[in-house]
């Protein structure tokens, strides 16, 4: 809130899930600079440790202590063990703050996706967060742990396009649950942040790349993106000032201010010129990428010919 | 758009998820005064069948068809299985228009859910009308039909509060999953729509208010609400305006004006202004949801100690 006290994470408990690569183990390195004990999870045992020994090297202090824990988070009862692992390692107190930085997008077609296409976009993109969110507000809650929730969603929890059928409905869907967290654990003095980052040169943006249709490509051509570290950056200067949304790059503050529904403003001034900013210019975007759709229909007729779709 | 010609369902096929009562029913019974074949699909046979004979009593001719079909909508395939089989009653020509109305929702405190409640919420939520919408877009895109999609989401898909932390993700979903339709579809002359209704009187509410805590159904007391019929009305004027985003309440219509996104406006001019007074009226309006939901913190305690949450 304005005026109010930064968020330090100095001695505090920290801990992030996808912390192995990208996003996730640049907060974790960015945080533990800054004093904190960081406890990442993944899993993948091997990056695991890797990113580990990194993470140590960044810290101020060697009585910082970070830890690893292997497990997979797309299911509840796990995702709930790893946060009970982690706290258990802290005398069994639930961390002071949770950053749920898992996830995973594949862009292909809408007519191109089958059943296991959309559902394990929704686990990738939205139970992966949700299970640990479900379990830290329970653990917080119990212990009286005033912590913070911090859920990662991305620009395409605000706008979307073509080729994001499975990720965009996940993103959403977080920024749906982050906003009824921040009002409903107002109950237990928990804050709750939800962070949404644009294009991100990570490990994760390699590989959905594969998938990615020209037609999505062409339309991001225009999109700067953000490097781990950078995203890392923004993410917890939103933190730090206490920010329930939080974007760290232009374009996504634009879709930001004029799509804030009900969340609080970060700062209504700002935001009140870019809601006028984006008032003409989201408009005239949206009208060049619905012209480069349909400048694309041939194409693509010729591409679904080609894989059989009308036989 | 703007000048263009009115949506007239007259003579076509228009396919109604959730028809047998509530929003369903309503909509099924005017698109049959204006002229249209329907068909519906629900689990239970004996609502289907007294549904059946209020929408034929409806018709403005008899030689308007109107089918009903019993298929559980909550997984893909028999989804494509009811799309399929009302497909086949009419030549085997997909719908001209496919109105998801399916769905449900179970308010109750983030704390007290386990894992069924939330993948529950996605599914009554979310993937009973994503299903639809995956067949639909299938078959219409193969067939050449250029035919219109239209989502149920809900004002909880534009914004949320508490009680809602397995329903709003679900509705925000559908938000994500229509504008990503709404630019993709493009490419095959599919329109894609989605309403937003405010509360509705139907039977789904009655059921949801048993579930419903003391707080969330306090915030919702200067909520209006819409009868069934009402909420027909207004999602059927988008759809013949070719709105992208519906709304048929005032306070949905603020927060789609301060929620727009990428979205297009249906009245640049109107949504302005809506979007001066949101920007004024909604910090009012969740300044004062913050501080009921922080009134109710020692209510709550008790409530959380009554039923031995900390022990």
């Amino acid at each position: 809130m304005f005026g109010s006290k930064k968020w330090d994470p100095k001695d505090k408990h920290i801990y992030i899930t996808g912390g192995s690569q990208g996003l996730g183990l640049a907060l974790a390195r960015l945080l533990v600079k800054r004093g904190a004990h960081v406890s990442i999870v993944a899993r993948n045992a091997e990056k695991l440790e890797k990113a580990k020994k990194e993470i140590e090297a960044a810290r101020a202090s060697d009585s910082q202590r970070v830890l690893s824990f292997s497990f997979s988070l797309d299911n509840a009862s796990e995702s709930a063990a790893a946060l009970k692992a982690a706290s258990d390692a802290h005398g069994g107190r639930a961390p002071d703050a949770v950053f749920t930085c898992a996830g995973a997008s594949k862009p292909m077609f809408f007519l191109d996706m089958e059943e296991q296409d959309l559902t394990k976009g929704m686990v990738d993109g939205y139970w992966v967060q949700a299970w640990t969110a479900l379990a830290a507000a329970k653990a917080m809650a119990k212990q009286g742990v005033k912590g913070k929730i911090v859920l990662v969603s991305s620009t395409l929890g605000y706008m979307s396009f073509v080729g994001y059928a499975s990720y965009s409905p996940a993103k959403h869907a977080l920024r749906g649950l982050a906003d009824t967290l921040r009002s409903e654990l107002l109950l237990y003095g928990i804050d709750v942040h939800c962070f949404f980052p644009p294009t991100m040169f990570t490990p994760g943006y390699d590989e959905e790349s594969k998938s990615k249709p020209a037609i999505t490509k062409k339309i991001e051509e225009t999109d700067d993106g953000l490097t781990a570290e950078q995203a890392a950056l923004g993410l917890f200067h939103g933190v730090e000032k206490n920010q329930p949304h939080i974007t760290a790059d232009l374009i996504t503050s634009l879709f930001h201010a004029s799509t804030r529904g009900s969340a609080p403003r970060n700062n209504a001034f700002v935001e009140t010129i870019l809601d006028f900013v984006a008032l003409i210019g989201v408009p005239i975007w949206r009208s060049g990428v619905d012209k480069q759709v349909l400048a694309h229909r041939e194409e693509h007729q010729g591409y679904l010919q080609k894989k059989g779709f009308f036989s």
